[in-house]
């Protein structure tokens, strides 16, 4: 996401929840029916939103359907651009910027410009940004074009106890920590602060008796976890003051999160650098001198976390997903 | 100390190491003879420079015949202010400013304002702020109203290598995270984070085998490093972006400074709260909401340590102080 959709009030750091709400169904009812290379999904690596698509979109094998286009980690007040692409152009929508395909379907669109968004190529106009519609949509209605093997992120069976976790872990945490970072008062994030470590204390709760968050395999509940726990010890404890602890000191989450970063689509997904450099870069209200840290060291990631011990069938009656397309390979340099 | 004394070179924070350097001494050399009632401590618990002082004067017991004046923890551009006290008014100095002491002392003083300072209570001059001597004169020149049982903070034998120790720390580590904060570029801080961590490695190694830095007991080179662990994780970690690691994922460092911590003289004279206030609401340079996390969480201070192992002699062949004066007790509710 960002620039964040927001407001203040009551000091109170709110997220702007109105996106795009089209969707893309097997149907085509909103008029945007699935079909191959008809797509592009653009992404940030650095985003927590957008690397929930990157991630699903990897797991479900839709990389050969629906292209993906990667913006830079920083930005300026128009928001994200294709600055890492040759001549800082997408090489397939051939825009420096996504507010371009914003633009295109709104001319005056009066929102944030924010990833993930899917692009239809043709018309180079932005048919969705509303991420938590968008991944439960790749796992529903993009199934005809699922690689053989693919999990169930959504299992029909599961969908209120991973709605319902998920909408807890969406207020508490994913958006608490910027809930913590953007407060504009000593007692906003207070209260946010407390939020945040009430939630996680109950999440370490759970996650010490199971090893996912819902059943016994990997959910869109888990996806949208980790994209927050990634972030955690490299950003949210220092920048946005979510330092109760870090994460590598909530022993049962701090082995989900390496548990998943392990897994092929998720610890391959993740950007350490970029992260890091759009959060110190970008919020300049918030770290004036936009230095970014060093630290901290990331090493750890990769150490055994020993959560076979707990069961589950990480994907199901499925299997892991092949490595990543050689052009969407995470720099090693970037990596834990 | 602070308003820090400094100045900036090629983006790198260098301290103004100028100060006054007149000594109260023994035989009165400087024209300032140790005597009983005749001077006045002034400091803030938040500094760790000052910290420094508090400390040793408590350890050697000399707090019957060097009183002290406690600055809050945040303060302006004029530096340190007397604002716990009723009215705002040091109640022997009668000052509400600390620079009101060097201005008596000169009138144009044109460098920074810094606790700890001693001030000539009747006069109301300072007499020196030149904190390394301080608590050396501390030790070496207020023989005489030593407390039964002092310890000897630094014996004849040991002083080169505690100089060459304090000076490696000092450069390092104590003035280290201040050079991290303060870098004007990513390439000073860079630098910066590199020495200080390459010091930590060295000291982890070094007080994995030794209990205390020199020799085996309790000297002034410990004194100096604890200070600056006290505030590690608080601040430095978040604040100064000095966080490769939190403290307590260094084994030897983390049992090291709870050890000293739970010594009467260097704990008892921590207070968590205002030492958090000064460095995230004075540097607003750096935290402009001026917003104090919550975190992190501190009751682990009191836990076992464990260093007793190693041997030593806490205080050699002298004994821990008694409890603080009841008008020098840190706040219950700001400590570990």
């Amino acid at each position: 996401m960002s620039n964040e959709g927001s407001y203040v009030e009551q000091d109170e750091f709110n997220r702007d929840t109105n996106y795009i709400e089209d969707r893309i169904t097997a149907d085509g009812g909103d008029g945007w029916k699935v079909e191959p290379d008809r797509y592009r999904l653009v992404v940030a690596r650095a985003c927590p939103w957008a690397n929930r698509a990157i991630i699903v979109r990897r797991l479900l094998g839709l990389e050969d359907v629906l292209s993906m286009g990667i913006c830079g980690p920083t930005h300026d007040k128009r928001s994200w651009t294709f600055d890492l692409d040759p001549d800082g152009l997408d090489p397939v929508l051939k825009i420096p910027r996504i507010q371009d395909a914003y633009l295109a379907r709104f001319p005056d669109y009066p929102r944030g410009i924010t990833v993930p968004a899917v692009v239809e190529v043709s018309s180079g106009k932005v048919v969705t940004n509303d991420y938590p519609q968008m991944t439960l949509d790749f796992s529903t209605e993009w199934t005809q074009y699922h690689r053989d093997g693919a999990p169930n992120l959504y299992p029909d069976a599961l969908r209120s106890e991973i709605d319902e976790v998920a909408e807890l872990v969406f207020k508490d945490v994913n958006n608490g920590v910027y809930r913590c970072g953007f407060a504009g008062s000593q007692e906003a994030y207070d209260k946010a602060y407390d939020q945040l470590f009430s939630r996680l204390d109950w999440l370490e709760e759970r996650l010490s008796r199971q090893r996912f968050l819902v059943g016994d395999t990997i959910t869109e509940a888990d996806v949208r976890l980790f994209t927050t726990l990634a972030r955690f010890d490299a950003v949210y404890h220092g920048h946005f003051k979510a330092n109760r602890n870090k994460l590598i000191e909530m022993p049962a989450l701090w082995g989900y999160a390496r548990d998943l970063f392990q897994t092929p689509g998720f610890g391959d997904t993740t950007d350490f650098v970029q992260i890091k450099q759009h959060y110190y870069i970008v919020h300049k209200d918030i770290n004036p001198t936009q230095i970014v840290p060093k630290g901290p060291d990331l090493s750890n990631w990769l150490t055994p976390h020993r959560r076979e011990q707990l069961g589950g069938r990480p994907f199901g009656d499925g299997t892991p997903p092949p490595p990543p397309k050689p052009d969407e390979v995470v720099d090693p340099a970037h990596s834990a």
